[in-house]
């Protein structure tokens, strides 16, 4: 299991720390301190007095240090993780160094035993070979972008490092909000099946993200991995996943990448459907789809859209039709009392088109009417752009506004990238997702609402389903259960 | 057909021009001056004596005119297309003005009369309720972006004005440059097929663009539609083309967006393949295909793909595979030569990938290797990203120059959106296509590589095989035909 000082500690020490922010030890130090990391930070750094602001110590004359992020070269790091292990209590190791289990035997040999080293004190490693950890509490990698960061984000454990990266990259032009992420490089010990179980026994339901969004490349122990998994489903979570190095060919890529042994599609597919895991297979796709699970849920998969531009209102409504989802014809009294509202020439029957002369007040009527008066709509998808005559700013506010406090989601598509770019980063900076193309958003609705439960499915986990179990079967005094008390059981 | 002063006009009257650029009639106008007409521009708008630096005529005093652009409300245009088809000699007409058919059995009547005026002086009509055309010799469009332009770019045909302006925004972050932008609005009297139909014509296998993107409402004349298509097709043309509206409920949203008859998804999928048109369902997708058809072409579906990141390129490994491409095992002799130049620890078999710590020098010497030394390789992919430690721009460069040197095709995937955001844009400055999903590109590649013929494909057109075909026939004295010669005919 994960151990507690990779998630929250007290201290760090950046061994191989320096003032070069542009190799990994000096990075992850800047890091730490830009994001302020608030417990005690120490830097080992033989060839200076003083790094970054920070006194280096030696490693013997650390105190006790709960987390030590280690950057230098591998040949040199059994012998500090003997010391920290040994003299210095520290429980939580990430090490960025390359040169392990991916490159030859005799790095596969040195893994293995500063992985037992680690092991025998009770220690958890993260990697080698990625970039570390981010959370809440400390930003621990020594890579670009740090994402906007949030408890109740969504937490993405990633097998390889520049992947978790560019997952980064790409969430963050749509407003993707983080809690967690984790990166795995060579899995030495923790792998994605420890990462679910830490995230299962750790379930807190009022503190805990909701979201997981996974990259894998490898799966080692399935049991553990579906055990997790599903009861992390079943508690209310929801995950996504990509599962990479499932064609032949694919596989032999993945095996050269982190020493991965691969598993065949049908296995994966068949796997994430028994855990009720989301299956993606591109990172756009992961982050839209992470998107929509991180909005309110839906009771039911009946679609409205409301747009001022008929193309991409109509791409979204066969995708989503083609995929299962329904957009309703809107009842004719309902369409007259929206069309009372906006300018001739608009449309209501679904989707709703108030034409690129609509104005942000007739925007703002729809999509309340919509939440309150129109039962057979269960969601909304706002699609609305510009031609760059004038701002549209107001538009968005309102979509930003309504997305808070209408009771049914609402899904935003915000195609101008460029005639929009500013209005877009406002909408995102006041917490709300962007989505940029409407069809891979409609893919990622299908994905959802054909895989979730649509009734609110929170279930208790095991434990907490034993003592309801023994109560029902207390209650019967005389062996029989009433239907009711049968049911529950 | 449609008329040359759409095209290439001398001259250009934007009737309802103004100084106000939030209007359509004010912006087009500034885009005209600010894109660089050449020709005699000319403003009607009673209200003004001076418009922009220009000034305004009544209609009566205006000179002959080619092209008129409008502007202004519905109801006034009529007696404006009398006058101008009557006595100024106007041929081109583009009517921004909504209030048409989309709206109302007397606007389709209006719009009816309006057409019928046009065609009865031989001219050609774009729209009513677009959003205007956009070429290399004018920028006739009420919106921005003005993308990137050059007449061997791609001609964009839509349907949707705000659906082409949004098409222009995700290409813009890519990268690809244009030809010529047509949008249709209500297709009046000119619609897909007459756009077809014009660059079949027109075609110039010396100066006409080769790849055309169709996003289609309605198809009027399937026959006419299939026939240039397919004749743009045979003479080494690429086309690839949404139709939007094909699901039950996505033709009811088509129908009230422009009023278009819609077509059964099997019936598209027929026309499309009879016609040799890549299908697509979304922007992106579109976007991305008409970036492959724009690369040089490949003599077989085998990919090398070259990285320091591994994830995203089991992932690329695996949707090509998926979809029957090829990313062959590289012979144990070609690795040892790449081995032998890059850093302990990359690995050759395919992917290659020289690790985060690989330099722009063994970029190089593995593209040229792959270029020149492998001839199981037919196309290379290229994925470099940076987790932000350094500037890249150098490795970018190597990927531009060789994507210009090399004689097989380059397709680069850089995805670090944020981390290399200036040099992504230098890198498109350099007349490159930056794709930034490496999925979405492999089901691009799969689409085009499996529609295409892959050996070089240039039909002679019907008008070019008629003397051969009597050549081989005269050739015949006896009435007998050699099998090499039955064979050519």
């Amino acid at each position: 299991m994960l151990h507690h000082s990779l998630i929250n500690p007290k201290s760090i020490v950046v061994v191989g720390g320096s003032d070069n922010i542009s190799s990994p030890g000096g990075r992850v130090l800047k890091n730490l301190i830009d994001h302020n990391f608030k417990g005690e930070l120490n830097v080992v750094n033989p060839k200076k007095e003083k790094v970054q602001g920070i006194t280096c110590k030696e490693l013997n004359q650390l105190p006790s240090v709960e987390l030590a992020i280690i950057a230098i070269p591998a040949h040199l790091i059994l012998e500090t993780v003997k010391v920290l292990t040994e003299t210095k209590q520290t429980k939580g190791f990430i090490i960025f160094s390359a040169g392990f289990s991916e490159t030859n035997e005799e790095g596969a040999n040195l893994e293995k035993a500063i992985t037992e080293q680690i092991a025998k004190f009770g220690g958890s490693l993260l990697g080698p070979n990625n970039i570390g950890v981010l959370n809440t509490n400390f930003a621990g990698v020594f890579t670009s972008p740090i994402p906007k960061l949030d408890v109740k984000g969504v937490d993405l454990v990633s097998g390889s490092g520049a992947t978790a990266v560019f997952i980064m990259e790409a969430a963050n032009q749509i407003g993707l909000t983080f809690s967690s992420v984790f990166t795995l490089g060579n899995s030495a010990q923790i792998g994605v099946e420890e990462m679910l179980e830490y995230f299962d026994v750790s379930f807190d339901r009022n503190n805990s993200s909701l979201v997981k969004m996974l990259y894998i490349e490898s799966i080692k122990k399935p049991i553990k991995f579906l055990k997790h998994a599903r009861s992390l489903v079943e508690k209310g979570c929801k995950i996504t996943a990509i599962k990479a190095g499932t064609s032949d060919a694919g596989k032999r890529a993945a095996s050269s990448h982190t020493g991965a042994l691969a598993s065949s599609d049908l296995f994966i597919e068949a796997l994430f459907k028994k855990a009720g895991i989301i299956r993606c297979f591109g990172r756009h796709e992961l982050i839209y789809t992470a998107g929509v699970l991180s909005n309110k849920q839906a009771g039911g998969s009946n679609f409205g859209i409301i747009t001022h531009a008929g193309g991409p209102a109509v791409m979204l409504t066969d995708v989503l039709s083609k995929n299962g989802l329904q957009i309703p014809k809107i009842e004719k009294d309902h369409q007259e009392k929206i069309l009372n509202e906006v300018y001739n020439g608009s449309t209501a029957d679904n989707p709703i088109d108030i034409m690129a002369t609509g104005t942000e007040d007739q925007l703002e009527f729809v999509i309340n009417y919509c939440d309150k008066h129109i039962p057979e709509i269960d969601a909304m998808v706002v699609i609305f752009g510009s031609p760059g005559l004038r701002s549209i700013r107001d538009a968005f506010k309102v979509i930003s506004n309504k997305s808070k406090s209408c009771d049914k989601p609402i899904y935003a598509v915000l195609p101008s990238v460029v005639n929009t770019k500013n209005e877009i980063s406002d909408f995102i900076e006041d917490n709300n997702i962007a989505y940029s193309d409407e069809v891979i958003l409609g893919s990622a609705l299908a994905k959802v609402y054909n895989t979730i439960k649509l009734e609110p499915s929170v279930y208790p986990s095991e434990l907490e389903k034993k003592p309801k179990i023994r109560q029902l079967i207390d209650e019967s005094n005389d062996g029989y259960l009433s239907p009711n008390k049968a049911r529950g059981l």
